[in-house]
């Protein structure tokens, strides 16, 4: 059902024009359990992974391509000028899709089926968690598990970056954060804090155990002490000590995550 | 020399308000040879490894962290709400440095001390060459080689993103694409082109020579068909069929950097 729209101020495509203010997106993303996806790729990985959907908004250009949706799905037909007026840049890849967001699975139930998992503590850039997706589907990791304050995977960024990994790999959010790494134990994960201490012992001589959790820390602080504590050990990714005496200190997340994973497969 | 300025239009704090358009960024960096640095850290940084001063911009709580610099090195202080608007958004760091660049080196005279090198062909994502720079510093990289037109490092994201490592890891730009691999085989550099294909020999079989430079290539189209075809071979990193069926059919250059410098450390 393709539907002309003239103007950015229309409320039937107020789904895309009030989550652009950082804020408000926050606030009523989870609430409202939306999501928006970018890209005529990535709405149809998000469509193909059952996620509902509400409406699209694209351009003329782009208009064939949605041309197999459902009946009464809305498209909403911009010209590029409001288009861009909505979105407040260039939407190169010419459609935005809001959708619903599925129910999360429990942790246990989450578990019940992985070998290999990621568990993301306070990561706060949506660039990297959406990273990290990517790198995890396609080395192999069967979930994520976020702690609570961990940045939403479904974070507009986030879906974009990742290129529509969050949608291939399933995961999940601990209730707690304190007792969080209790559910991985109890499913018999050895659990694997990364840490950029070099005296936890390297990555390469660790014994991976048949189910195996690795533990990835903030780009500011790292884990916290506590979940370092909890963990079955620390696994450092050796560094170069000239770098050290620079201040280049520890890798960004996303490195360390993808030789973390890469290194499982071995 | 501390400096009061009440306003964002005040000249001479122009390095840091004209170049707040992306554009003009772009078109005046290279040109006048400048370069921006953000935050005491990363400032510092830049110059311990003898880039010139021209100015720093700061707001009243950070001012101590500059007493030391030379007496004739102007620092400008604004007030929190000028500084906002100065750069756009806040400044989390507290400060801005414009520096100068060093002339870079030529690629035979930057391959001639060096045993690890990347090369980074047509990137176009600040943000990723200056997680490259980092990867590469903190895995024992020596140096990098840049494509003509592969992103600037000095652009002022990718010295955010990188943390500095862009002032820790000597790099070059070649003259020429096309026959841009010619210094590095007369240097005697085995040339590895990392691509997702899955064809191409698994990385974890390759036999590193003494000298090795990994070729990486752009976010979209990866590396061009010239120079896979002029690289010595081809290298891949295993990805779980799983995600490939499910569209995710490579990894981020970063994590692909990440995991092929790690590699080269064995
Ligand atoms: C930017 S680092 C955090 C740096 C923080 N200053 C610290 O000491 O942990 C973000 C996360 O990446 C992972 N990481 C970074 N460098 C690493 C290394 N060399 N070995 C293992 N993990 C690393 C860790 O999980 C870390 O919590
Ligand atoms: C996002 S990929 C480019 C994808 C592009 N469609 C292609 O086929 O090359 C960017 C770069 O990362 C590196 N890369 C990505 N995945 C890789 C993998 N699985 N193995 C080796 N290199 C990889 C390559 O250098 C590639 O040029």
């Amino acid at each position: 059902m393709v539907i002309e729209v003239d103007s950015a101020a229309d409320p039937r495509i107020a789904d895309f024009t009030r989550l652009r203010d950082t804020d408000l997106r926050k606030a009523l993303e989870p609430e409202q359990g939306l999501f928006l996806a970018e890209g005529e790729k990535v709405i149809r990985r998000a469509l193909a992974t059952g996620h509902p959907l509400r409406s699209v908004l694209t351009t003329r250009k782009w208009l064939p391509s949605f041309a197999d949706l459902p009946a009464d799905a809305p498209v909403y037909l911009a010209s590029d000028e409001v288009m861009e007026n909505i979105t407040g840049f260039q939407v190169h890849r010419g459609a935005l899709a809001s959708l619903h967001r599925l129910p999360l699975p429990a942790v246990p139930e989450l578990l019940g089926r992985a070998r290999r998992v990621l568990v993301l503590e306070d990561l706060v850039d949506h660039g990297n968690v959406g990273a990290i997706f990517r790198c995890a589907a396609a080395l192999g990791v069967d979930a994520v598990v976020l702690a609570p304050r961990c940045a939403d995977p479904l974070y507009r960024r986030a879906v974009k970056v990742s290129m529509g990994a969050v949608f291939a790999i399933p995961y999940a959010r601990m209730p707690d954060w304190y007792g969080g790494l209790a559910d991985l134990r109890l499913a018999g994960f050895q659990t694997l804090a990364l840490t950029p201490d070099q005296h936890a012992p390297a990555l390469d001589k660790v014994q991976f155990a048949d189910r195996v959790a690795l533990l990835l820390g903030s780009e500011g602080d790292g884990l916290s002490s506590h979940w370092l504590a909890e963990a079955d050990q620390g696994v450092s990714i050796p560094m170069s000590p000239a770098a050290m005496a620079l201040g280049v200190d520890s890798l960004n997340v996303v490195a360390a995550a993808a030789i973390a994973c890469h290194a499982l497969l071995r």
